[in-house]
């Protein structure tokens, strides 16, 4: 058991959705801001991390399980823990919680440590996981397999300005807005996820274009985010309809 | 001179592009939120005047002078004021300060209030103006003359399921980041505005494609949205190089 860690947040508009339910992708970026402050608070900042050990954090995996989505002027409160962590990977957890202290959404995010110079993976570090409380476990908590796509449909996408983020990448979150563009307009006003896996695999260059791919087999769509020829990211959502 | 509203705000990562500096959609979204907060400290919320008169606000044209971008984790301070309307337009001004006071970004905003039903522009009513302290005054405010485009760079996007705000409409932040994304990454990356002109014709309308087209005199932009065949907004930019 790690350390918890709260904040009480408010739904604005710019994070609804037509349905007024918040933006899956903007509600990962709150929830990252909430372990960034934690961070913070028991002195293990991402630039102090950088300077002090060359390292970055990067996430390799997010799994979700959404009873329903915070909704437009919401008052909702985000907790995170950092749960536990093995040779290389960190276990962190994230869960939104209603004004009746209801957990409506629960978000496990496994990170690793990498050397911001080789841009390799590097053995956890006690020094970084222990002022979090986090356990080491040895066990290896793996996601879902993930389906081989057969016979796809599939777009293509500009990568933006904007999908950019300050240290020149591609965010995490954006990858999950390709796969929910993939989908179309008219099936993404009348569904709602109620469990997303999305793992990533290499980065997804600036400059290019990427490519989805999507299967959808009942309520549950399959994913493919494709950039110079090579995966970047897997994920499958289920769907309930609204 | 109407009632000044102020607000202090921090610019998170999530509104920081790669060079540091606050992500021009999302300070006009922030901003707008400011006026929002104003419109319920004085009574006169969007909800509460859409249900009392079935009217909304749209906005026709925003002027902006930026002397710098406020940047990453700067604390600055936002103030509005709905300075004066004429028969149908009221004109809004948006001031951003640095922690010195210094005034480093500002923006005139003309809205028009519209009948939701037929969705005409209708003459502004006194009773939804007075509490602002809004001034009548005859004088229409005109914006810039926007160039006729000859020989324009154009590019086509579809409009995605997240372009849509909660209404169901492109949200008008939509359509600057179109214009700005019509440059290309390479021009963005070295380039900040000084000078920002956008003027809205006609709605985007969801489902579809839009066009930019584009051409760049100088350090001077001149854009065009398109929708359906129709021009839906022209814009002029001013760029600075870094």
């Amino acid at each position: 058991m790690g350390l918890k860690y709260r904040i009480q947040a408010t739904i604005p508009y710019d994070m609804a959705d037509i349905n007024s339910n918040v933006r899956l992708p903007q509600l990962m970026a709150l929830v990252m801001q909430v372990s960034g402050m934690q961070s913070v608070e028991v002195g293990m900042a991402d630039d102090y991390i950088l300077e002090k050990f060359g390292l970055g954090w990067i996430i390799s995996e997010h799994t979700m399980t959404i009873k329903r989505l915070p909704r437009f002027l919401e008052e909702v409160t985000i907790e995170t823990e950092a749960m536990s962590h093995n040779r290389y990977f960190c276990y962190r957890v994230f869960k939104v919680f209603d004004s009746d202290g209801e957990n409506i959404f629960e978000m496990m995010t496994t990170f690793l440590l990498m050397d911001i110079k080789n841009r390799k993976a590097v053995p956890v570090l006690d020094e970084i996981t222990e002022p979090f409380g986090s356990s080491f476990v040895k066990k290896i908590i793996r996601g879902p397999k993930y389906k081989e796509l057969e016979n796809p449909e599939t777009t293509d996408y500009r990568v933006r300005f904007y999908d950019l983020d300050m240290n020149g990448h591609v965010n995490n979150g954006k990858y999950l807005e390709w796969v929910y563009e993939s989908l179309g307009v008219e099936f993404l006003k009348k569904h709602v996820p109620i469990q997303v896996d999305i793992k990533y695999l290499k980065e997804v260059l600036p400059g290019g274009l990427v490519t989805t791919a999507v299967e959808l087999e009942d309520l549950t769509s399959h994913h493919q985010i494709i950039s110079e020829g090579e995966v970047s990211a897997v994920a499958r959502i289920e769907w309930c309809q609204l």
